[in-house]
């Protein structure tokens, strides 16, 4: 299949709220090719990727992804994994590309398993997908108070296992992190799996995160997650050896595979953790899966947004009964749920299913993509190289 | 000094051509304030940055660098420091922000220099900017017939110290290779200074750049720059540990200080080379030359392109006279060279030294700004975000 057709949207809601919810905007992929079309999202900003996917060249390793991907021939995961490769060297000094790159991979796979007649988890060589136990994703309540209503809601809900992060954690006090730490584990009870996200709050500083563990510890959290940025590798490591049984997680900004190779390798954590919508797509997600495998770290999928994204980030770990959480949007935006069909809703077990049908299995909603669809018009030397396409 | 009015310009040549030559487009960033003027330089694609200038929001971690600068106040190294940091977290989950930063943070740089009537250097803390001999950066001839004379007119025109990279290296055999790097040594003589840059063309694939090595020997090359890829930190390592006494050099592609710090702790290598317009700015830059000088690797600029980027990019290492090489353009554009006054012009003695007047020291000439400015334009939901400033 010939790449010739690839367009992408800028979904938003009216009104992008000052918090750590990534669902507020998506910027959706869509490429058609012999009569099929394959779908997929960025997580990333979408007006700086559309400006990446057009931009005119500055040289011969500054590219746009345009450039690098029409023309360009798909007909297998050896194919896919060639253009990366392509659009990686091209790319090389536009930070964003990996970003940028990562819905258009994911389309190309849900393509490519539609022309297949196969889900994307065979094409990437499992034989089946294990159901996941799914985890509530959500952000911290203001007070301790708000947490532990949260908690016990989404035990009402069903889910055993829930991750609070953002929020104040990590901005006020040790004994204010430690309330709402035991608030959680309150409201979700002693028999329920509870992770902690402290999103990147104390960037490098160790003592921070140190100060934090015994709350974690006699809370039995499950993990501990993101204490640093992704490239604070050292201290990664410092706090690993330090931690007292409390597993280190992290991965989620790994922009490719090295970066996440790097967490595990250098910063010894437990679970990585990886967004297919930014690392580059599904083929480098199901890289770190195989490198985490041999190495026996656990990997979880990062998704805070839609059941696109949700399926793309569970394709790569589908087959591996060994890990078997993941994570679950539960508090996204209406444009998040609206998009699509709630494919991937929990079963009467509680726990999530791959779609069996060919490709991704979650096609959007063409109506919510005209509600939230933002205008964009790029102009350069008096020529338009972007307008919003149609729908 | 309040930082209110920013302007970013994107100039290019009229035909850019697919080879490595980054001085082809430039963007460049006006900061006013207080009737002064400062200017930088992003080495980045032009429109991905102007994009990431003005984004709309997505989340808490996912902001324009705009929003994230105007109305911030700097009035000091330390203030300069803190908004990096903000533009840091507030641009987490936008992979292009340190590349769109780096231009307005060495404007500022250059603000405040003028502001303290200093240059910038002695705002670092360096009493003296010591001269550095320059190395005429250049490409690779086809042919190692072109490579010959290409070092011959180098020798002519007074350098000591040549460095070839990309074209074809790497891309042939290692018999071509073999050929290039005699042919560079046999024109600039046996007693000149051969660096030799292979453009990360094998990417991590250690076999490859080891094959290459014993030529590097036996044409006595000062360093080996770049065989992989900035994040392929294991190959890095295992290329220094074989590398049989030729000293490897890498650090262009650094995005921020960990993946700087990265290279050297744990790729091992002897040389690190940082662009100031890509790393972050000057802060980053330095604080990478006080990390080198801590753990007795070498420090040099990554410079291909104009003399404001040159200036910005010897700040950091000014005063370190244990350091005396510096890259330096020779092959730039027109738009580069005639974009400033040839500040940075050696002397008689063919060494390099920075301007002694405030700030970076290097003015642009605006007839040429205006002469290759690129007509930008950027709509979002009907309201331009961004449309080229008056000069």
């Amino acid at each position: 299949m010939k790449i010739e057709d690839v367009d992408f949207f800028y979904l938003a809601m009216p009104e992008i709220r000052d918090i750590g919810d990534g669902s507020q905007d998506t910027l959706l992929v869509r490429v058609r090719a012999d009569g099929l079309t394959g779908w997929g999202e960025c997580e990333a900003s979408p007006l700086v990727s559309i400006a990446n996917w057009v931009t005119p060249k500055s040289h011969s390793a500054c590219k746009s992804v345009r450039e690098l991907v029409l023309g360009q021939t798909v007909d297998s995961p050896q194919d896919i994994a060639a253009l990366s490769e392509r659009v990686r060297a091209g790319g090389l000094d536009i930070a964003q590309t990996d970003h940028t790159f990562s819905g258009l991979e994911i389309a190309l796979w849900d393509l490519l398993g539609k022309w297949e007649k196969q889900p994307v988890y065979q094409l990437l060589g499992y034989e089946r997908a294990e159901p996941k136990t799914p985890y509530a994703s959500q952000l911290f309540g203001d007070t301790p108070e708000e947490t532990l209503q949260k908690a016990r809601t989404s035990r009402e809900q069903g889910y055993r296992a829930v991750k609070f992060g953002w929020g104040n954690y990590g901005r006020l006090s040790v004994e204010h992190d430690r309330d709402q730490v035991a608030a959680a584990r309150e409201g979700l009870g002693s028999d329920g799996i509870l992770m902690v996200d402290a999103g990147t709050v104390w960037v490098d500083d160790v003592a921070q995160a140190k100060a934090r563990l015994p709350a974690l510890h006699d809370n039995n959290v499950y993990w501990f997650e993101e204490p640093f940025i992704g490239d604070a590798l050292s201290a990664y490591r410092e706090l690993a050896e330090a931690s007292d049984g409390v597993p280190i997680a992290g991965g989620e900004g790994a922009f490719n595979f090295h970066m996440a190779r790097h967490l595990i390798h250098y910063g010894k954590i437990s679970f990585v953790q990886i967004d297919t919508g930014r690392i580059g797509g599904i083929g480098p997600s199901k890289a770190v899966a195989d490198y985490a495998a041999e190495t026996g770290v656990r990997f979880v999928n990062h998704t805070f947004t839609t059941h696109l994204a949700l399926s793309a980030s569970l394709a790569p770990f589908a087959g591996m009964s060994q890990w078997p959480i993941c994570e679950y949007p539960v508090e996204a935006t209406r444009l998040a749920v609206n998009l699509y069909h709630n494919e991937l809703a929990r079963g009467d077990d509680g726990l999530v299913r791959l779609p069996e049908t060919p490709g991704l299995g979650v096609e959007p909603n063409l109506d919510t993509i005209r509600e939230y669809l933002v205008d964009v018009e790029i102009k350069v030397a008096g020529k338009t190289l972007y307008s919003t396409p149609d729908v």
